[in-house]
């Protein structure tokens, strides 16, 4: 989520507190199926991640979630399952259930067992898109452990001399704890822009720079309408991006049992009705298994005090640590509200046709 | 080590067969004071990267190792203590010896847990320069496990937006079976370019591109001769490279209790007689424990394979996968011998001269 630019509070967003996106995203879950307690995981992913600021990836895919639900997509009264475990890992069927709900329950179990023999991998299939990678490495780094989650996606980031997609844009995510302080907390793609900054320069009617997304020729090009279907998200510095993708796919399609690179429904352009067979990986390391927790998270607090100390470029006013940001931007939403982008806005008026809520009466005006 | 550029064989290289220069190297390090059996396992790592047309960081760096084995920087009679360890997790204190004995022993480690737990991580702490991280990973790959290899260094990369440099290039290697294949084997610093391609251009009198390195007020320069005293490596794709900078330095520096940042001692720069504390983190999962082996490897060549047949750019002959460059060029050192390229030669010569060898006699006229 670093880096990745949050819509300006001040841009027309409406703002709405924590409590009432999450309750209406709960709601919403529940009439279209879910338990209240699987609901309340979902809302909870997506309200958070819109506290973080990074809209792309909060309530404004409670839409889509709702269509599949209704369509047999998801299904809402799946409860994801442990297929097969052993002393430090296990493998979870989501059932093709709500992603947020399978992906909470795989680094719970994670955590669960790091806390016994140190680290545990976490291995999930049949799931969907999970949302922010970022919000189930800090469940673990909630608990004092170090998180770390990933999943596999439908292929559109090219390889180094691709003509087109080869793999996802394989989100990763760690996050750790800091004494006296707010967890490191870095969720990233493996491309070198999210594909939601190409949509927004699209939007915006802005050429985007060389270096983003490569033609159907494999040529790299400025323009943003060509992507996805005629174009491609290049993998962050090279080769290193691009390998990175595929260690993610790794351990969150191959040794899951999970769908694959193209294998893997795509949930924006798929239909509601087919589950997407999503891959994902979870682990958790216990820190306070190998060293005493103060010792090690005082040498994070050294370690985010000497950076927030060094030198910086002219013009530069901070040196931040992953997730700083994120953080500012969830006190703000704690203290002021969530200021909602339009889009968000708009894609949630869709989300509470679906289920017969109404979005000023349901949501803006509880505040 | 996938993306760089070898030294061409054809670029007045001396070619030695891996054989004789794994003795060469394993002589010169009992010369130093290290059991033959110690001095074997550094020594094939040497050479193993060599042949793998690594050549920064293969024999070359032998010298170094012996003015420190001499200095007493390095102890050569050191052995890796297990300090503390659980079901999928140990510490092990290096000893100040060789970095590439005490790492290869925490994999040999990681890889016995895996085998019991699933997945082991096996931190690091009193060690030093380990050569290419790729080797460790790559002895779980050799044995059916997916290895994971990494460790901090003296900072030489800029965090976003600092005027020096934050965290050291923090290399991260992973490789994973592959079903008839040679194993997926990538290993990568997190910096946008290794040191080592600047100080290439700098002997070739070229300028890097915008982009590599920055100057000491943090801004774009091109040209070489100032790193590292005055210039330093960007991170990989901005945040993202500085994000996992710090995730590797969390697990390599922070909970093994290694030193970590300017802490560490610098392998180059700093005298012979000094240890310099750096720490690394090897982690093998499984995949046997968790699906069938079979299966696991055969699903591998299937996203290889897809890789392989996917359409290429115009003018790309051929898509890769990580580590087959390096394995094609494996391939042809074991068929022809290794072409070392005329600086590692004059390094090989000057620690030759260290240990009383002589290079034409102990390694040229070997093979």
């Amino acid at each position: 989520m670093a880096g990745v630019a949050p819509r300006s509070a001040s841009a027309g967003g409406r703002a709405v507190s924590y409590g009432a996106l999450r309750g209406f995203c709960g709601e919403a879950l529940i009439r279209a199926g879910m338990s209240s307690s699987d609901a309340e995981t979902g809302a909870d992913v997506l309200a958070m991640t819109d506290a973080w600021g990074v809209f792309t990836h909060g309530s404004k895919i409670l839409q889509g979630n709702l269509l599949r639900l209704k369509g047999g997509g998801l299904r809402g009264g799946a409860r994801p399952t442990l297929t097969a475990e052993g002393g430090a890992w296990a493998i979870v069927d989501g059932g093709s259930g709500l992603g947020m709900v399978t992906s909470a329950y795989a680094m719970e179990i994670a955590i669960a067992k790091a806390r016994t023999q140190g680290i545990a991998y976490v291995g999930v299939r049949n799931s969907s898109h999970f949302g922010a990678a970022g919000y189930y490495a800090w469940l673990a780094a909630r608990e004092g452990l170090v998180g770390i989650s990933m999943a596999n996606d439908v292929p559109t980031v090219a390889a180094p001399g691709s003509r087109g997609a080869i793999i996802g844009s394989n989100p990763i995510a760690f996050s750790v704890p800091v004494k006296g302080r707010r967890p490191l907390l870095l969720d990233m793609s493996i491309a070198t822009v999210a594909g939601g900054k190409v949509y927004a320069a699209r939007e915006r009617g802005d050429a985007i720079p060389i270096g983003w997304v490569i033609d159907i020729d494999g040529k790299p090009s400025t323009d943003p309408s060509i992507f996805p279907a005629l174009g491609t998200l290049t993998p962050a510095a090279g080769h290193k991006g691009y390998g990175l993708g595929l260690l993610i796919e790794t351990l969150s399609g191959i040794l899951t049992g999970a769908e694959f690179t193209s294998r893997i429904g795509s949930w924006m352009k798929d239909g509601p009705t087919a589950p997407t067979g999503h891959g994902g990986a979870f682990l958790a390391i216990d820190c306070a298994a190998m060293t005493p927790q103060a010792d090690f998270e005082t040498r994070m607090a050294q370690l985010v005090d000497e950076i927030h100390a060094a030198p910086r470029a002219d013009g530069v006013d901070r040196l931040y640590v992953p997730g700083e940001m994120e953080w500012d931007r969830y006190e703000r939403a704690m203290a002021v509200g969530i200021a909602l982008p339009a889009d968000v806005v708009a894609s949630l008026a869709g989300a509470a046709a679906i289920v017969g809520l109404d979005i000023d009466r349901d949501l803006m005006e509880r505040n």
